[in-house]
Order: C-alpha cells, then sequence, then structure tokens
C-alpha cells in the first residue's frame, strides 16, 4: 500500500517535515522512493535575474546555461537526502524535471505507478506559499494515488 | 506519526477504501482510531423526507424523532466497522455528531489531539460527490494534522 512513495520536494521546511513520515512509513511495508524536484520552466528566468548574488549570474549566462546550472545545484541538494533515505534501506530514484509543477507530479506518477504520494502544504503567506500551495492542492485533487498531506504547522511528534 | 488515527466516515466506498490504508498503519506505530460520523443539521431533515422507504418515516414523525432514529442507526452502522479494528489491535472510540461536518471534523481534530486524519476523497460525478469531495478539501486546507487523502479511483495493492 505505501510501497512506492512519490516524494515531490521543493525544498522547504514543510517537505523536510513530510520526509519525516516517509521515514516513518519504512515500518510499513515502503521499500521505494522517487524523489522529485520539479524546476518551474517560468521561474528559471526570474531565479536567473533575481538570485544574482546566489548563482552568481552574469549577464552574458544565456538562460538554457542557466536551466543547466539550476538543475545540476538542484540535484546536488537531492544527494544527501537520497544518502538518508538508503541508509534506512530505501531504494531511492532522484528526478530533476523542469515543467509544470502539477503536471510533472502527476505524469512521474502515473510513469513510475507509485502506490503513493507525500507532499508537504505550505501555508499561504507569501506569493511564494501561494503558489507552492496551489501545487499541494492540484494534486490532491487530481491524483488518482492516495496522499499524504503534511502541514506547515503539523507537529511531527 | 500515525499513533491516533481519526477516519471521518460517510458509509461511501470511498470510506472503506480508506480503511483499509488505516488496517495499514497498524504496521507502524498506530494504536488508536477514533471514527468520526457526522450528521449535517440541514441534510437530516432532507433525509427524512425523501429516504422514506429506507428510514420508513411517516409524515407524523417529527424532526427530533426523525433525528434521533438516524443517529441511531449511524451508531449502529459504526459498529462492525468497531469490532474488525478492535480484532486487529486497535483502540476504538465510535462518534456519531450532528453538525457541520468540516466543522465537526475540525472539532475533533484538536479535542482528541489525533496525529494524524485519514480521510475518503470523493470525485464530483453528482450533488452528493459534489458536497462529500468539498469536505475532505476543506479539512486538508484547515487541518493542523497531516492527512491521508484517499481518492475514489485509488487502487488498494
Amino acid at each position: 500500500m505505501f510501497r512506492k512513495i512519490l516524494f515531490p520536494i521543493d525544498f522547504s521546511e514543510t517537505a523536510f517535515k513530510a520526509l519525516e513520515y516517509i521515514k516513518h512509513m519504512k515500518k510499513t511495508d515502503s521499500e521505494e522512493v522517487i524523489l522529485l524536484h520539479v524546476i518551474h520552466r517560468r521561474v528559471i528566468e526570474t531565479i536567473a535575474k533575481f538570485e544574482v548574488g546566489r548563482y552568481e549570474v552574469s549577464k552574458k549566462e544565456s538562460l538554457a546555461e542557466a536551466e543547466k546550472r539550476i538543475e545540476i545545484e538542484r540535484i546536488e541538494r537531492l544527494q544527501p537526502i537520497v544518502d538518508e533515505l538508503e541508509k534506512l534501506g530505501f531504494k531511492v530514484k532522484a528526478r530533476v524535471e523542469k515543467g509544470v509543477p502539477i503536471k510533472s507530479i502527476l505524469a512521474v506518477e502515473k510513469e513510475e505507478q507509485v502506490s503513493v504520494t507525500v507532499i508537504g502544504s505550505h501555508g499561504k503567506e507569501n506569493l511564494t506559499e501561494l503558489f507552492m500551495g496551489s501545487v499541494s492542492e492540484g494534486v490532491i485533487r487530481r491524483s488518482k494515488n492516495p496522499v499524504l498531506v503534511v502541514k506547515r504547522d503539523s507537529k511531527v511528534t
């Protein structure tokens, strides 16, 4: 029932809360975790423009180059989570996709034939959270799988 | 993490699908299930009027009498589920509340300090499903707990 878990991760605090629940699910029949980070096509340019300090984007860097660099950076950020889950005995696959988050998540659910999706649900205190919140709501509404929704305010006890 | 499970149940096929997941969660640290059936105040009169055959409502039966009778009938319908979960080793509490479903579910979540809510989510093919769907969406949006949403189309494998 929880054999193959899809974990869409945006590296937020809420996503790391969701990760704690995935680790806990290892006690059932969980075997495999698909880590999925989706880079929204339309935000890549924004990131390239505004996160200059962080990504050291020069004005000469093309959008394609920025995209590639951001992709590599995200793959690197997934690695410690892959290691952590593998140590617990999970089989782990990490995927970084470029696209529209809801669509990519639903496509991977189908392609990987996952048993359950575990997703963090943000509050809506700022624009980013408003955006992320709508991703989790869209996944909940349109997924064919069971979805475990972990809230920002959830106490992990 | 899944110690105390709240299970709002409307006796639909989707709710019974959600029940299968609860049984599965026994393999983790789950100890207790709160079964909660909410009778919407405003639908009691409708039930009394339209489900005449099923409930054998005579026109002389008062709303209060119909309410009491429906409540007893719902408690009886919970009993086999209580028995089934107890056999699996769960501590079980069954509650039938009259009120507005979302509000009642959120109030019980808080009162019982549950760890996780497991809820069936209907499609929206007819008016009842439209109504029930909005209950699960309201709970997901406003709950402070993690919520496991089991879809009508979920394959229990």
